[in-house]
């Protein structure tokens, strides 16, 4: 019998990854919120550039109680509500499960590793560009792939391993494309390279990322962002990013087309933006490393004022 | 026979100390530029909280080249015109003339020095909320005073000499409060203290005055973009501006009415900011004296982007 798996938050992220293993064949349970009553009656409707589909029935669910133990807990809410985990992962969690982070930002995997022990802990760095058009219907636009890497409480590269390659198998055969990451510090670091500039730039000029890559002021702050990331990394966490891959985020940023990462998303949708995952943490393990990030520590301040509703054209 | 005044740029602040000065009876010129005609026929309205008045006839010019030899040429353009000063200035000013910059920033008096030579120039700091709210109608909403200084070529001190009481004086029969200050390069770097983070913030963050007061992190913001000024102007120019002064710089922003910067001003009314002079002279002479600002330099480029008219809601 084949893995169960448990979405917990079936949005853009979970919508999408939940149902492509739903329509490959996997018994996958959707945890739902505001759009529980919808999806129950209609199912989730998926429009996406790898081709469109309806799942008229799925298993959804209002409560984690409710939802059966799952051998895969893969968790895709919003990390601004990620003060809900220590309630909703154990009812689902089997006993030799794992939960797979598929959030952005630091310091997750250790949040959840407090709840259900750090040998059920696995990260899932995902690559998508996706949103939630209406109840239950998500469009995937671009991208798609995850990096699936184990946790450890020691921040040590943990290497690739069995239930990776399982976890791994599964995904691929739903037509998601999977890299196996060694060490998951490294990885969350090196995405940070990309999410610290882009998200925060993109809310602070209202704009998307060609236009951040076209200008030579919000370009050259985009590479100063990156450097004091890649300074972090190398303080707190002895990680070094490579200056070909950060040249390379650049580049390859610039050849693509527009893109609105999702803090931009959540800002104009008035919706919280996911600032302490993205910001706040790294920002913290640079401080206990004494490494000054005065950029990133700039644009977390903005960010927050903005994020309470503070500027104008903003919902308030 | 008094002194005769010129005027260049008949805007918010311009308009109201050369009208102030006009109905004190003193000989003022006013250089107009797209409110000539208006001026010219109905010449100036000034309303104030000091009391409102009209100057009905003025001496209004669109051309320098029309205007006599004048013994003080206050420059009251915004600075984004600067470049006209080398065509405007010579026409005007007498033998024994001074330009009196009344203009924010830093770097200002060198480049009025190169066009008129360093003994004809004088700084005035002018603390002043107005605004020009229609063709020749100046509002004068607060404040006012004016902190007037010595420019020297060596950037010493040049103390309080007597033409600066003369104008001063002159001034001060206006109903202008006056400061006599013995250090402009001083003067010019405490006024970047306040400058330097509410016009900044206060754009970015698309807000007045007490709003950034009354946010945790937008004040933690605004207090280390003055303690970057600060250490700017001790490596730069080896003046020290004590913690005291910051303190009540804070404090009283904290206590005064909302209150909307000139750069605000100007973004929302889609007009060039004065980036340059506020951001961009400091932030080169801390680089010239490898001080690292690096808030500053964050500021200067969101700042530089959005001047440009990339943030949405912004005219193009």
């Amino acid at each position: 019998m084949g893995r169960r798996y448990a979405i917990i938050g079936t949005g853009a992220l979970g919508g999408f990854y939940g149902g492509r293993l739903a329509k490959a064949g996997c018994e996958v349970h959707f945890l739902l919120h505001s759009d529980y009553e919808h999806v129950r009656k209609h199912g989730l409707r998926i429009d996406s550039v790898g081709g469109d589909f309806i799942l008229p029935n799925v298993h959804a669910y209002a409560r984690a109680e409710d939802m059966p133990p799952c051998d895969v807990v893969a968790v895709a809410l919003k990390t601004t509500s990620n003060d809900l985990l220590a309630e909703l992962l154990p009812p689902v969690i089997a006993d030799d499960g794992v939960v797979l982070v598929l959030q952005n930002g630091l310091g997750i995997e250790e949040q959840v590793a407090r709840i259900v022990g750090p040998e059920r802990v696995m990260g899932g760095l995902c690559f998508l560009c996706s949103s939630k058009v209406g109840p239950g219907h998500i469009r995937h636009l671009d991208y798609g792939y995850i990096s699936l890497a184990e946790y450890d409480s020691q921040a040590r590269p943990r290497g690739i391993t069995e239930r990776m390659r399982e976890i791994g198998g599964d995904l691929q055969a739903a037509d998601v494309r999977i890299q196996y990451c060694e060490d998951l510090v490294l990885a969350r670091w090196k995405k940070l390279i990309w999410n610290v500039p882009f998200n925060g730039l993109s809310v602070l000029l209202d704009t998307t990322t060609d236009r951040i890559m076209a200008d030579e002021h919000s370009r050259a702050l985009a590479e100063a962002l990156m450097r004091e990331v890649s300074a972090a990394a190398t303080a707190s966490a002895g990680r070094e990013i490579e200056e070909t891959f950060i040249r390379s985020q650049l580049d390859d940023t610039a050849r693509m087309a527009p893109y609105s990462p999702s803090m931009l998303l959540d800002y104009r949708a008035g919706r919280p933006m996911e600032i302490e995952a993205i910001f706040g943490a790294p920002m913290r393990a640079a401080a206990d490393a004494k490494c000054a990030v005065p950029r990133i520590e700039t644009l977390y301040r903005l960010l927050k004022y903005i994020d309470q509703g503070g500027r104008r054209g903003r919902t308030l």
